[in-house]
């Protein structure tokens, strides 16, 4: 089974991307064969500074590896580094109806957020179609968020096997996530970088430690009994420690006598140590001169492999070259 | 100079084709350095028939070089050949605003005429802006019908030089012709594909004499004098014969005795010849096997080989591969 999906770069990975979108794609590794992207083409309709793109595909590519990402199994590659991407897209966008796109909810929320509306934010989806299909993948993990994107993937193919031939291309699936973990911020919102209130995994020790000294909690005196449901820490503290060590937790939340600095230390340790073998292979990925470009020169040519055969299927039906 | 122009194969050449569009470009060639390429992927917007494409390019490429395109000076190439070209259109489509497409007048005139409105067909401006702006051309020589999407080359090129530094893509200057031969067809309409009031440069002999005799002429008898002023047949001949032929013509228009048929024979007979050594020539390349897809090969390496350095430039710009 082909599972692809693509991840757009935003720079420093944080505890809610981890359990929200790596750990679940490190864990499909075992389920198929993994296609996975970095999505530098799409960022581009958000992102302006060349620097700062390199650099987050760069560090997005390293953060994958330490964290579990294996590169023999899986194929990492970067958008750009691919042709066949826009080349398909625009195959693809001959048959798209401009009302399919006009339908588009993301596009509609994101230009009511005052981004300006370029071509490029209006095309994603077609763009997204073709990442898809060149790949004859099976298979797309996708957010709530995508549905509505991966059902214009599914209506456009229909559009290119209608008018050049059943089987020109493949249907993917959909894989939607409805159970995503929600990874609760500092301050108690959704973990999240424009929120300002996340918690990086790859930072130094010592920075770590204050930014989970930072928690937001009440001012119940140390030796009062606590609650421990809804507590910012508690919820965080799940995602490291086994169910036993929560409930311990709990009960001394309940009991009293000890501070919130004190549960916040036991988390900032669990966090730490969960952490600790990504901590060291990213230390080695980083301390190998070269071995990142290597690893994404390697996927992209594997990528493009498999995505030759079905953009030239494809152009082959239209009467391209 | 560097002097960019494409073409959109549309099957078989006739004269309104040869003395609007192509000898204005063969007559190009002794000013500057041509670049020439066979527009497929915008014919996808328009037609779904990949055996009707794939002929179409064949057949234009055989009459540019029988109508004496050059192919050691001119760099002639199937657009699909070269994956820049889709490449590039991405990267200006997140710089154009909505706003700037949406008022072209060619998108919203064939919609109006019936043509179904395919995301291709609104992001077409965006393509030729990518063809163009590849290949840093000088000059763009195109019809008043096109000079609105070259302003929008030249926007796009400076959204780009403005977010990413001045100089990442060249502006180019358009060639506007004004004054683009009207050949007639044989209602007297503008000669037309969609008229079906066309003369195939390349037909038979004895089909071509058929088809100029079927210009429409009034019902003055043999013997009477006729106007030459707006006959058809002195407006065709004119492309043909030198200036005193062409008055020698009308003298015996005036003079009377003489009937349409005498002077439909004759230009015929001057049409014939003019098209003579272009026809020789055809029948050589068409015997070549294997020639024309050599020329196609060779000219899309040459094309990669100046739009590489200046896609590179843009990705490097922008922070792509």
């Amino acid at each position: 089974m082909r599972i692809l999906t693509g991840l757009q770069p935003s720079g420093v990975l944080h505890i809610g991307n981890y359990f929200g979108a790596i750990k679940p794609l490190m864990d499909l590794q075992g389920k198929g064969e993994v296609f996975l992207f970095l999505a530098d083409l799409h960022a581009l309709t958000s992102l302006q500074d060349a620097a700062a793109l390199r650099q987050a595909v760069r560090t997005a590519a390293i953060d994958l590896m330490a964290c579990g990402l294996d590169v023999e199994r899986t194929i990492l590659w970067r958008q750009s580094d691919v042709p066949l991407h826009s080349e398909l897209m625009w195959v693809l966008s001959t048959v798209t109806p401009m009302g399919l796109m006009e339908r588009m909810v993301a596009y509609k929320e994101k230009t009511a957020r005052g981004i300006s509306s370029n071509v490029g934010l209006f095309t994603y989806p077609i763009l997204q179609a073709a990442d898809i299909l060149a790949y004859d993948a099976d298979l797309v993990p996708v957010g709530r968020d995508q549905k509505q994107h991966l059902e214009a993937t599914r209506d456009i193919a229909v559009k290119i096997n209608e008018a050049f031939g059943a089987g020109t291309l493949k249907l993917p699936e959909p894989a939607i996530s409805e159970h995503v973990a929600v990874v609760p911020g500092l301050d108690g919102q959704k973990m999240s970088k424009s929120y300002g209130n996340t918690i990086d995994i790859f930072m130094e020790e010592k920075a770590l430690r204050k930014r989970v000294m930072s928690i937001v909690t009440d001012s119940t005196p140390l030796e009062d009994p606590k609650n421990p449901d809804g507590s910012i820490i508690v919820d965080l503290y799940r995602l490291f420690a086994t169910p036993e060590q929560v409930q311990e937790m709990k009960d001394q939340f309940r009991a009293g006598g000890m501070g919130y600095g004190h549960f916040k230390q036991r988390l900032f340790e669990a966090m730490w140590e969960y952490f600790a073998p990504m901590r060291a292979r990213r230390e080695e990925i980083v301390a190998r001169p070269g071995y990142v470009d290597e690893v994404l020169a390697e996927g992209a040519r594997r990528a493009d492999a498999v995505a030759r055969p079905v953009v030239n299927r494809v152009f082959s039906a239209v009467g391209l070259r």
